[in-house]
């Protein structure tokens, strides 16, 4: 299980040498230990920009590494950068950290306030006026279920299929230092690219009250991209777990 | 009412040209409005490295500003550096941020995981074991009250007397990304210099099992600054309040 903070990283996925990313950052740690070894595949591969708490990733090792032993190893070779895992465990042979995972959760942070954030700037997303919390759960329960979500993802997505059942969309405000946070946690078997961010940033102008509820019902029903609302920006967002069958960090 | 993080600054305190503070980042915002402006004092002189969500400054204007407006254009001039105004507020001719302060209020931020912290790297201390907080809790008793703190602050205070009165210690384990975390939130009239660093470090050797919670009752008679525990590390402390007669900033 790996945790990142997404600033410096052109995302997830490896594409070029000289672009930073999640993947090749851990594949260096992992040469270190064992020259030659496969690429490895992650559970969700995210976009420039967004973190992880609950990242998956595996990989084929020769070596019978102890999984605390691995996890010390490859932090220590990973320093300094912003990626560290937090938890190994040993696989069957079967298993696949994409293929396999039964449920992502995601996480949102939206911070509501006039002053610019300090501590926490690139970890969330921030808008200067209030929002309407009730208004943005109507909204979203719109959306909980087996839909064709076309309007909420990118053009770019490689998907095979639109459809798809969206199990959970909590919303809750909660503290934040001298403002209020509204904090989005959604629940799938997979979402398609940029399906969170297309969400939250139509919900955030339901809360803002550009939009109706019903008007998200409207956007998801039109099954057109230019239906969707403005894509929030990336930074707010964190890949916080992954379900398996048989979870390979339990027990 | 000013929040920062601590990180690129040596302390709050301007020191001299080239020394990065966040007064002086203060002052430069300042006079870009009025050229010209005095000093600033704040309520609390934190340390290189320590953080605010609720510094208080005050500062003589010539201009006639309304108080919302004077934290937007200060919040528009004090880009790109970590600091933010959060609040404003007319005060009387009497009001001084430093010597009108009734109670000041600290958090400390202690995280216990192994793997390295990604997302707050800079905010928190980090240790790699577990702490026993019922027995932090009952060494941090003996330190509640009015005692002479001689044993818990820096040889370089300059505080008249080291007689001071400790109104609160509390001490939280709450949930963090794949680890826990100790919060500690200290309140007093006034702390001396490196006196909540002085204390959460000493704790955090009874967390650990080093020193029992009689030992911090020993170290406190003492009256011997060699008896204190080690220092804890500055980046995990944040200045998150400070008490007035008059609110300036409520009503």
């Amino acid at each position: 299980m790996i945790e990142y903070d997404g600033t410096p990283f052109n995302g997830w996925q490896f594409q070029s040498e000289g672009q930073p990313s999640v993947q090749a950052a851990i594949e260096r740690a992992l040469a270190r230990l064992e020259p030659g070894v496969p690429r490895i595949a992650a559970a969700g591969r995210t976009d420039a920009g967004v973190h992880a708490t609950g990242q998956v990733a595996h990989c084929d090792l020769v070596k019978d590494w102890d999984a605390f032993r691995l996890m010390e190893a490859l932090n220590w070779h990973l320093k300094p950068e912003p990626v560290a895992v937090v938890a190994c465990a040993r696989v069957s042979e079967d298993f696949h950290a994409r293929f396999s995972a039964m449920e992502r959760r995601y996480l949102f942070r939206l911070v509501m306030r006039r002053a610019p954030v300090t501590h926490d700037r690139g970890r969330v997303w921030q808008v200067g006026h209030g929002l309407d919390v009730a208004a943005m759960r109507e909204g979203a329960g719109h959306l909980v279920g087996l839909h064709d979500f076309t309007t909420f993802r990118s053009v770019h997505c490689q998907s095979k299929s639109p459809v798809k059942t969206l199990d959970e969309i909590r919303i809750e405000e909660v503290a934040y230092p001298n403002g209020r946070e509204v904090v989005f946690r959604l629940r799938a078997r997979s979402f398609l690219h940029n399906q969170v961010r297309s969400i939250v940033g139509t919900l955030e102008r339901v809360g803002a009250g550009g939009w109706t509820p019903g008007d998200v019902k409207a956007a998801l029903e039109a099954k057109d991209r230019r239906a969707c609302g403005p894509v929030c920006p990336p930074q707010g967002l964190y890949l916080t777990g992954v379900r398996y069958p048989d979870d390979p960090f339990r027990g």
